[in-house]
Formats: structure tokens, sequence, C-alpha cells
């Protein structure tokens, strides 16, 4: 578990250092699919003072197996996720600025260029409302729900993220360090289409401009970066 | 009173460091209830050049006690909401840019989102304008007086802060650090309100997931944080 | 003049660091009133390279009387202001973002609330274009020419500042250093008013407001800072 | 090549250092025109890694003369801008917020005061959306060729940039530092014409001061900076 815990901190001080979050507005976590545990960030920490050993391990029923500390409050929605999509190994929930007035506007952020299309494979969306049940139940777990059936029909892996309404973004990856950068692509991105629908509230994107970019870079016929 | 000044620089610095407040364009105080004397920022002296020392303590009719500089312009502000407020400990005030806009457009703030929630339960209230008569005579004791009216039938510490009408934002908090922590989260979440009215005019929060946030931090049933 | 060139210089190097000039796009300058001198900087030298002797000193005609490089190419503007504006020791020309935006919009900047009423008595008055006849002559004079044109009824000392129209702001004050005070004031007035008219497109400032802190800082019965 | 690999790699780095790019989005280049070579950055490694050897050399039909790294994706847009523009010396891509936000709105930037007016001879220019051809076939080329068209009737070295529709801008200039020198110019004067039309959505420059400015800077009449 060494490994990965150093992998949950360095992607929790990432949101910091990249201007996501503020006192203790995030929270990462990362996934041993073998051996069924998560290590996450515990709840309430400020970022500056945490080290590996705060981190919490819990197996994926939310069993505390090691660490002193409270898991962050998030800790089930982010298992609830790990259950959901069995592809990811790594999630980051943020408050960052813009991603979050998206949430809070209860819009799916739509492409609208090849910046977003380079990541996300189309709109981001936004979820509903919880029902009053699920607000006034295990609260936390029922995000994560809504967050996988809002994903019925899509790729989690083609659209890394998601726009909790009225709360604020999730992000995950193939490992924390990806779900971070994600949750700073997003809020690039959310940033960009707030700014293009001031200037032309019609804007749209071509969707063959949008497939050209995304398979550019993923899947099996990607030819950015380097040969791996 | 040397461990409260310590708090009273220690807030007024943080304000700067947060991008809160630019060269005097704001100030901290702290009380010690028991013996009724407040902790308050010099006038007009710059924040990178201030000591402890040049910090200025006050009884409740704002009579010096310490202290060879004039208190802040703002001190019967600060002195009217002690005596309003019983149960708060620390006071700020900014010209912090979002929070600021608010004020100036006379708008209450209002809760679209968790990350406003998770600190102030219902809107962040503006005041009225002040009269001719308060104008003209004790200015920023009526200030202080105005801001209390606004709270007639609020709880000062649910909403830990204001929105004074053409002029800028108050908060407060249990200690002078607090007070800071929530004008950082103020500033913040009136960013975030003014994008997302941008997006999504009629954008609203359900209340039930507002008490959801804002217990699960605060209160007998809180979740939040480490045990204490 | 030695002091002179200092204060000019750090008044320019105050810009860069305030975040209101990127590269060579902004000027500061200062007179000595006895000696009729004005010390100003060069055209297009970066600031991070500037040193005093790259200063140039010119006498009220732009002659240059000391210095081997040309001077700022909006010296004219300078000169024009220092002879319309006697009471004023120095001047600083930026093209800041939010204040050059409202240059553009050709707006005059509303008075919106006290951070603005605390340096600005009134509106920061917005110019008209210039004539083609202008344009075609003596163009840098000619903006100073219209600069003090526009002042005609108004009070430099009172009103610090102006908008040149689809150009940038002009600041001025006692020193440079005060000049260079101003455009940041400026700035983040600019910005808040930016702000708030979006959130409230009627929103306005009692005057009485406006009077009480102007006054509070200003002339012969202020009360702000400390006693001199 | 060493003092052009120098240049190319130092303008790489200046768009991080102006905070133009997060991550790997963005890339300059420089040709040896005797020589027929261009230097480019590598595709997909991060900035803060690099170094000169890392740097890709092709001849101008793309074959890599120097460099064990795949050169940037976007390579042949800049190998066609140099075949079409043979005045320039360097070229920039990044997706700078404002820039990419009018690129994304489909919007020429208009030009709407003298900080426009000092670098670029009239609006920035938006492309046309690629066609369903040019997008299935050598795409990165199309793109080149999309922007030299959009160029029929006006002058490359007058108007050093351009809005890749959907995508985001394209600078370029003498040298690789003056393609990075315009692509910061060009985010500032596209927030600046951002926020000039939400104040003033009928905004407009008078052409003659646009003309003034711009030929006080550049060709034979200049009188801007030092004589050289």
């Amino acid at each position: 578990m060494k490994e990965l815990k150093r992998k949950v901190l360095e992607a929790n001080l990432a949101l910091v250092r990249e201007g996501l979050v503020f006192y203790t507005w995030g929270n990462a976590s990362g996934i041993d699919r073998e051996r069924g545990l998560v290590v996450i960030k515990p709840s309430g920490v400020p970022y500056d003072k945490m080290t590996e050993e705060d981190l919490v391990v819990l197996d994926m029923d939310g069993r505390v197996v090691e660490g002193k500390l409270r898991p962050s409050s998030d800790t089930p929605t982010h298992l609830a996720l790990y259950k959901a999509f069995p592809q990811i190994g790594g999630i980051v929930h943020t408050h960052s600025t813009y991603a979050t007035a998206w949430a809070q506007a209860g819009r799916d952020l739509p492409c609208l260029g090849t910046t977003h299309a380079d990541y996300f494979h189309g709109p981001v969306p936004c979820t509903d409302n919880l029902t009053q049940e699920q607000l006034a139940g295990d609260y936390e777990w029922s995000v994560g729900e809504v967050i996988a059936g809002r994903f019925s029909g899509l790729d989690p892996v083609q659209t890394p993220a998601v726009l909790v309404r009225n709360h604020g973004p999730f992000t995950w990856g193939a490992d924390p360090a990806e779900a971070a950068y994600h949750a700073k692509v997003l809020e690039e991105v959310a940033q960009m289409a707030f700014l293009t629908l001031q200037l032309n509230p019609s804007a749209t994107c071509d969707p063959a401009l949008e497939a050209r970019h995304f398979f550019r870079k993923h899947g099996p016929g990607a030819t950015y970066g380097q040969k791996k």
C-alpha cells in the first residue's frame, strides 16, 4: 500500500498546487483492485500538514483497515464509483470555481472545442437532484449511485468526469494522478465554455472535429505523444 | 492580551495572503469577553509593516486602553457587532472583489450549492441603505446597527457574514482566525454564485440539500472532520 | 534629481509588481516643479532591465536635458498634463485589463461603492474620440489636451484618474508613488464595477455615502489614518 | 542549429511562464530559412523536463533529420504556415483561455483599442470549419491550409495571429520569441475585448486611431522604442 499511499498523497497535493482546492475542499483516492482496498484523504485535515500516515485505508464495504483518522466524508461516494466503474483506479473531488458554477447552474458542460475533445468524448454530464429520501438517508452513498445512474449508456473511460448538481465535480482516471489531471482539465474547459457562451450563446462544435481529436489521443488509433 | 494580539495580527496577515485585501483595505479584530476588551488593527497602517505592538486595545465603549496608534476607522462597527452578537469572538472586514460586487449590486447572496451551504445557512443578507441621518451622524457605529437590524430573526452563528450595501463584506466567527476563514469562503462562493447566475439566471438549490450539508458540519449532529 | 529618479524607477517597477503592466505597456513619470524638470521612463525598454541611468530628464518643452535613451512615446501626454494640472507631482499610464475595457467601451466609470469613493470623488471620466486632425498631427500631445479639456469643471486632485477612449487609463497623484497607487485602485474598482453591473445593471450609489467616504480620507476634515 | 534550438526551447518555456500553456497544451517552433529546416517541440513531453536534445529537427517535407522523439502532432500545421508565409521565422500554438474562447465562439477578434492596434493591424481572423474531407484526411496539414486560405488578401506580418475555429490560436513572428510574445499579447487583447463587449456590445474603434498606433510601432515611419 506504500506506493498507492504515495500516489494518493501526491494527487491530493496536486489539487492545491493547481489552484483547484482551498482549505479542505476536495479529496483524492486510489484503489488497489487486486486487494480490494481504497486509500483516501482523511476528513477535514489541512493539506499542508497531511502525511502518508494520515491517509485512511478501507475495504470496499467502507471498513477502515489502516489509519487512525476518520476518512473523508465523501468516502461512500468514492466507494460507489469504484464499484460502478471497474475500469478506474483513482477518483478526485473538488469545488473548483468554474466546474462548480456549471454544477450549480444544473447544466451539462457542452464540448465546444478541441481542448475539451482531447480529454472528454461528448458533454460532461450534470446529475439530477437527489430525492428527499436520498438526502435523508445514506446521502454520500446516494451521490455515487446518482452519478452511476447518470452514466447509463455512457463510457466512464471516455468521459472521466461528472458534475454533481448544486455540488461540484468528480473526476477519475487510470490512477490518482490522472484523476487529478482531469480535474484541472475540467476546470479549464469549464472556464472556456463559460466565456464562449457569453461571446456566442449558440456556439457549437462539429462532432467530426470532436471525434478526430478524442481518438487522436485515445484508443488503438492514437498518434499523440511518444510510442510506449 | 498577548495571545489575542497574536491571533488578531495573524488574521490580518491571512487576509493579505489569501488575496482578500490590498493596501489597507480591510481589518480584523478579536475580543476577550471576560475582560470586555477588543484588539483591532490600527488605521491606515500597511500590513507588511504591522507588528503586535501596533495593534490597538479598546474597551467596549471605544476608549483606547493600550497602543499608541489610532484604531481602524471601522472600529465602531466592530464594537456594535460585538455587542449585538454576544456569541462571536472575531470580526473581519474586507473589500474582496466578488463579495463587494454583490454588496454594490445591493443583492443578497443566494445559496446555490453545497460550497455555500457548508458554511452559511441560507442567503448571506445585504443591508439596506443608511438614512441621511445615519450618514451625517456617527456613521461607522450606524453601520453596525444596520447590520444588527438586518439580522433580526437570523442566527449570526449560522450565517456568519453580511454584505453592507455599496460597501463590502463583514464576516465573523468564534475567533479572529475563523472570521478570516469565513471572509475567504464568502469571496469564493460570491464568485461561484456570480458565474452560476450568468449560466442560469434562475438557478436555485434544494433547501433539503442545503440543510444536509450545513448540519453535516455544524451543530450536535455534525459528522465532518475528526472527533474532538 | 537623484531622489526623483529613484521615485520614478520605483513607481515603474510597482506597476509590474502589482500586475498592471506587461512587457513595456506602461510608464510612470515625476516632476520637480521648482526646476521645471520631468523624469520619465525610456521608450520600449523592458522593466526588468531598467536602471535609474536609463530614465530620461526633460524640460517642460520636451527637450532632453539628461539621459541617452529616447523618452517614452507618451511623453507629450505627460507634459501636457503637468501643465494643465499644476497640483500634481507624478503620472502613470497603464493598459491594465479592466480599466482598459471601460476605456474601450467608451464609458465613464461610475462610483458604485465606498472602495471607489475612498479615492475618486464622482465617476472617473472617459474622454471623447480625438478628431482626425488631432490623430494626424501631434497625437500624443493632443491626448493630453483632450484629457485636460475633459476635466473642465472637475478637480484633478479629487478625481486623480481618467480613461482615454479606446486606449487606457492615466492616473496621477502628489508624487509618482501615489500615481502608481491610484493605478492599482482604479483597476480594482473597474473590476468591481464591471461585476456589479452584471449582477444589477441599474446599480447606483447614494451620493451622500460617496461624500462621507471621500471626505473621511481627504481634505481638512479627514479622520482616516494616523495624525501627521 | 544549436542557436535555433535554444530559441525554440526558450519560446516553449516562455509560454508556460506567461500562463498561456498548461501541461502539454501548446508548442513553439522556429525555422532556419537558409537550410530549410524547422525545429519543433516533441509531442506530449512535459515542459518542465524538456531539454534542447528533446527538440525535433525536420525538413520542409516533414522528414525528421535530427532527434529521437516524435515531433508535435501539430507539426504539419507549422510546416504549412512556414510555406505559406515566407516572411516568418517562428510559430506558436496555445490553448490560452480567452483566445480559445473567441475561437470556440467562431468570432473574429475585433480591434477595440490601442493595445490591439499596437500589434495587430485590423481584426484577428477566425477560420471557417474544416470540411469533412479535411477532417478525415491529413487533418493537421489542412489546418495550415485553412489558415493560409483565410489570409488571402491579408498580410501575415501585419496580422501575426489567427484563431482556428473550435480549436485555439496560432501566432507567429520574425523568430520564436516574437511568436511567443504575440501569443501573450493576443491573450490579453482577447480578454480586454471580451470585457469591453460585455460593457458595450456595440463598441468600436476609429480606424484612424488604429492606424496611428500600428504604424507608430511598425514600418518605416515607426517612432516607438530606441533607434537601432
